[in-house]
């Protein structure tokens, strides 16, 4: 057993590798640095074979040429998940899969880029997880991830933080927020709070009553 | 005059070059093909002065390093609009300028891709003009816009269409998708219509009530 495996936790953040955009190798690498649990999905496995990382998980539908021989001549042990079912998208399933083995969190690479329906359903379908699983998307531009109704962090001065309603949220309160918002509502495609930004180093408070809200860490 | 402005009709959609991602050259070349009217946003124009295409006006609140001169020299003539209000992105601001010059339609292209907030507000932020402009979103892998309440087109078999709602739309019929809505409702980040795609050569119908859908044609 290699030491990839000794020193796995699985209170580490598991990592789902999707199959849209490539990230940098900086962001991947990081992210691999504790040994996370590493699930990839679907075609996605061909990019990452060549990327000399472990798989523990390959889970997809295989709905295209797919050479299971060859994933497993190159990863030993791999896990082979068929999961067929049209009603849910990969990542979806993933999600479904960590919460059924008992894992708390997850960070997601490639879930953006690439097809528009693909990058909006995998941004979106999080908030679904709500109660089940901490999901954090990143990619080489942003960070991505669900609010609670009061949520407080402390960032320096001038960091882009954007405010994603996924439907309609009420109520929302900010503190040390260049733009701020006192109880108001933000509604995805008429209102939303994007590209707002921390305006001293500090703790930055949001509070929302009603809703999904997205938080979006973001840098050009 | 250079023919390029000979040729212009302003019945053609303009043409909006964003700030995310670049797109192919041959998509790029295929929307300049009519020699739309070209609006460039903020500091795009960087990266499209390399492109030597004419561009008619460039438009944004400039808030980083930018040199008029320089642009004013590579691209004459030119109209530069400085839009510092901060309550619209440069994309509406686009949108606006085109409005109130009388166009009726535009694409949109490098709208999508870097970062997540810039893409999902651009894409959702569409449905806020429904009735005054008839916006497309184009990147190498999708088409992107807004369904009026009843949709027609002719399509080949098995086109990737994806159904997503912006917040909640209702009473959804579909007719020659593979997987066919019968008064159902989607909901953003909930129930979307994901990579659905055409049964067979001939017309498909998508009929919603009331709600905000948008329509993506996508491939990979």
């Amino acid at each position: 057993m290699s030491s990839h495996h000794i020193v796995r936790d699985d209170q580490e953040p598991a990592l789902i590798i999707a199959n849209g955009a490539s990230c940098s190798n900086e962001l991947l690498g990081q992210l691999l640095e504790w040994s996370p649990f590493v699930i990839v999905l679907d075609s996605a496995i061909d990019r990452v074979l060549d990327l000399n990382i472990k798989v523990d998980v390959l889970l997809g539908d295989f709905d295209r040429d797919f050479d299971a021989e060859k994933v497993k001549e190159k990863q030993y042990p791999i896990e082979i998940v068929h999961t067929p079912n049209q009603d849910k998208t990969d990542l979806e399933k993933a999600f479904d899969y960590l919460i059924e083995k008992g894992h708390k969190a997850v960070n997601v690479i490639w879930a953006t880029g690439k097809r528009a329906d693909h990058t909006i359903t995998n941004i979106t379908n999080i908030i679904a997880y709500r109660n089940q699983l901490k999901i954090v998307i990143l990619d080489d531009h942003s960070k991505v991830f669900l609010l609670p109704n009061k949520y407080e962090k402390w960032y320096t001065a001038n960091t882009i933080i954007s405010l994603i309603p996924i439907g309609k949220v009420t109520g929302i309160t900010t503190l040390n927020l260049f733009y701020s918002l006192n109880n108001e509502d933000l509604t995805i495609g008429y209102r939303t709070g994007s590209s707002n930004h921390v305006t001293n180093d500090g703790i930055v408070k949001i509070e929302h009553k009603d809703g999904d809200l997205l938080l979006m860490e973001c840098w050009d």
